[in-house]
């Protein structure tokens, strides 16, 4: 048995799926830098898609009272590049990717765009091959294994995700520092900067200290999820 | 029999599906106009999900050569506002809707928000009570019926979509008019002007005419589908 083989075999136990379409799941596995005639960026096409579905169907199951604005708020928590990153490395994605060698000594096995798309494309297989009953089967107990899924989601906690994301990704936490304060003390704003491993990541303005925390948690979360070589 | 029930016959005939969960169907039906305990806004954001997801999936499988990247443009033209309204118009979707009598004297049975909303919520009951594949069974026939879909979806005509939209809706055509040309020859710039019923709906430059004539009819596009108090 090969190495690959030996991957797939764990990636399986994993996910407690059987793939059938062995060609399907390399293609799924398959990072375009590998240059080769297929890759994975038409499976994570039709993966984000279906996930978006099966989320968004579990949230109207679940929360019969929410309204659909809620739904769709729940919803872009559980279905986002950070999420999806959650999940790749729940399952140890990054072991069983296929890349190319410069994007191998680039990180690439642990960049979250990377495991992200590929996590989508290997729903996507399964959805494919086997339908979105057998997709809910292996993805909905992944989902509630590694996110708390309740009304709290509704209050998205931009500073919480962002740590998440540093611990893992970079093995440090951000450091949060009041740069200003102005106006009376009834109306004061506070402009607070967050840094993480010694570089300033963003600026935000608010109202309460805590307010500009998120506000500039969002803005790194944002920084790093849209140009992952500044990680 | 009651007009309700005469008029979900008619709908069912044009759909060629009958409804199994009859206040699944009505709450689909329902705008939020009408203050009910239920609206059809939480079916729309199920529907919404799965068309994305079955129309993505058709294109996935339809064009096997094509990326990922063309796939979401062709995928976008198909589902849309404006795509919805032309599927929901097909079906004479307008004629069952249930909504206030001021949205009714407002022209609500035939703006392009409710109806493609509606549309959505219709298609979200069929796939929460008959699955997937009968929602295929259902959709694909009738987007295949509205829509030419081919490759030519990828060079996306503005011009042409907000024809089709001002006839529906205003029954009248645009107008194009260059109201500016600036440069040397081989650089000019071309400003032009869409009017619609005798008003400047857009105005957007280019380096063709044809070019600017896109341009103004895509925000021209955009002005009606975000804020249709303006029709």
């Amino acid at each position: 048995m090969d190495s690959y083989q030996r991957n797939i075999d764990k990636l399986q136990k994993k996910l407690n799926y059987i793939f059938k379409n062995t060609s399907l799941l390399k293609e799924s596995l398959t990072h375009k830098s590998l240059k080769k005639p297929y890759n994975n960026e038409r499976l994570e096409f039709l993966g984000d898609a279906v996930l978006d579905l099966i989320v968004g169907e579990f949230l109207f199951h679940h929360f019969k009272d929410k309204s659909e604005g809620s739904l769709s708020k729940m919803r872009a928590s559980l279905v986002s590049e950070v999420a999806f990153f959650k999940l790749a490395r729940a399952i140890n994605l990054g072991e069983y990717v296929l890349l190319s060698t410069s994007q191998e000594n680039n990180g690439g096995r642990n960049r979250p765009s990377i495991l992200s798309d590929t996590f989508e494309a290997i729903m996507g297989v399964i959805y494919l091959e086997s339908g979105i009953e057998e997709l809910k089967r292996v993805f909905y107990p992944l989902m509630q294994q590694e996110f708390e899924i309740n009304e709290k989601m509704l209050f998205e906690d931009y500073k919480s995700a962002l740590q998440e994301y540093t611990q893992e990704v970079l093995t440090c936490i951000p450091d949060y520092r009041i740069i200003n304060e102005e106006g009376p003390d009834h109306e004061k704003t506070f402009m607070v900067e967050v840094i993480i491993n010694g570089e300033s990541m963003a600026k935000a303005s608010g109202h309460s200290k805590k307010n500009a925390q998120q506000r500039a948690a969002k803005i790194a979360l944002e920084i790093f999820t849209n140009n992952q070589t500044k990680i």
